[in-house]
């Protein structure tokens, strides 16, 4: 099968991978479509040491080891766990200690013909959803892991930085707190994008020092870190939400003096993401910057990691 | 009267500063005794730009401006806030941005004969703890801040790192909610005070990665804040409780990745700190390195500069 393989921060489109086999309690999936995230990106600058198959970002359907979801299109959960560690024991399993992780850690991902997951890692997609809109249910899940670990009420002011593809997710999620929220981005026609759907949108140069209540950090650049924190008020909670390829520095005293909490934020709800997409409380899909074939991955990439780009699907049911 | 004045990063003994009068709502106190802190420490290295007396870990004795409290000996906390701000308002006093803060931010501190604070500032030292013991109520305060912030229960496993002088209070009040406490130092010595208190004390090689539910970073240095996020599991909290001089660099990634939620904290319930002195329940007295008197001031600055000193203690009342 075709794969967009990873190996020493090289990319190569492999057409020889053998078709993978599904181990006991893993389901064979044919991969639909799947979308670049910033975490491959991230991984191709040397973020974490991985080789294999790239792509987290998937929609598929069954071909075997699941009965009840046999030609059913499925998400998949990408965190892998061992089900026997105190973190799968008290409910965490993505923070298993050996987990493997699609396309980033251990485990073959999603850039390809096939891909294997865990039967308790898939989620059906409901009829109403595209397999384009179903594509973002990962990123979308990680936005609203947001709100598992940050309470986020009406009246709170909320300051987002970043208006990429992740910005723009968690920006929509936000939003529907019913919060006072105020996005701020770089690029005015992203901006556009939330201000139609009545986001309070701006740059940076709008944003009041120490007046929000909570700031969640979406761009994964120190700027944006120190945006975030600028426009934080004393005891507020700051979020991060980018992994960050290199080291942070930055003002720990401004912390300790401000009494802030910095909360790291990853992987989220699957069934809530889906749920929201059914619903059509967010729009994904004008997120959509291009989609390319599986053997044209590589330019995919090179689109990817231009600076300001949205979503980039790849498509291997063309 | 004599006091020791920063300016520009230099100390100076001064003895001819006014006897400061005391505006209304506020009180003269005749200053008994005296601790130096890091954190002026880290002002004489410039962490901030403060020109004026330093010193905010006191006890004195009521002379005018608190009719109920004259005669008496008080401890004071160290922000004077403004009583009309958001924070003022929301019971946040220590966050008032017009704050001024004792030694610290536009107001003369305690390292002099006399000082000033307003009244509502000012707990009366109850007979039974020393005048020695009091003047840590401050530090043993901010030490109890951090139960203020983050629920400890006896089922946590918690690491302290830093065996200093706010790493020995901090140790101290955290043995008392029955946790599993670890504290991790480089001296011998001071680890052997915890030791003799019951508490289970080591060098950094004893601490297990990936392990402690709670760390609290107490040094002040990046190898401390990396030994806590080293021992941090996932999900973990970690407290910062120490200023920086200068940034810290560190690994955003893994604290998104692994979800850590890092909380910085600073000044504490005064109550409470002159509780547990009161009651015997923390020992202070033995982290006393030495007592100089306040003419002797920069002698004493020198000693607290030295590496590894405990506290050092200024003595008015000599």
């Amino acid at each position: 099968m075709q794969g967009i393989w990873l190996e020493k921060q090289q990319l190569q489109l492999k057409s020889d991978l053998p078709i993978p086999d599904s181990p006991a309690g893993e389901a064979r999936i044919k991969v639909l479509r799947a979308g670049i995230c910033n975490t491959d990106l991230e991984l191709l600058r040397g973020y974490y040491p991985y080789t294999g198959i790239l792509g987290h970002e998937f929609v598929g359907v069954v071909e075997s080891g699941a009965p009840n979801l046999i030609n059913k299109r499925v998400v998949g959960e990408i965190n892998a766990a061992c089900g026997k560690c105190h973190f799968c024991l008290t409910n965490q399993p993505t923070h298993c200690e050996q987990r493997t992780v699609l396309g980033i850690v251990n485990r073959n991902g999603a850039f390809a013909d096939y891909l294997t997951l865990p039967v308790a890692n898939l989620h059906a997609v409901p009829d109403q959803v595209t397999t384009d809109a179903a594509t973002f249910t990962e990123p979308l899940a990680a936005a609203l892991e947001i709100q598992e670990q940050v309470k986020i009420l009406p009246e709170h002011n909320v300051l987002v930085v970043g208006d990429g593809k992740l910005g723009q997710l968690v920006a929509q999620t936000i939003a529907l707190t019913g919060c006072d929220l105020l996005v701020i981005g770089r690029h005015h026609d992203k901006l556009e994008k939330l201000a139609l759907r009545g986001i309070k949108v701006g740059f940076e140069d709008i944003v009041s020092p120490r007046s929000f209540d909570i700031a969640i950090e979406c761009t994964g650049n120190p700027d944006g870190f120190n945006l975030a924190l600028f426009g934080l008020r004393p005891r507020g909670t700051l979020v991060l939400k980018s992994t960050y390829a290199g080291k942070l520095t930055l003002d720990a005293s401004a912390i300790v003096v401000d009494e802030i909490t910095v909360v790291g934020s990853r992987c989220g709800p699957f069934a809530k993401a889906l749920d929201l997409l059914s619903q059509n409380k967010v729009d994904v899909t004008s997120l959509i910057e291009t989609c390319y074939p599986l053997e044209e991955g590589l330019a995919a990439f090179s689109h990817a990691q231009q600076r300001g780009t949205l979503k980039v699907l790849l498509k291997m049911d063309s």
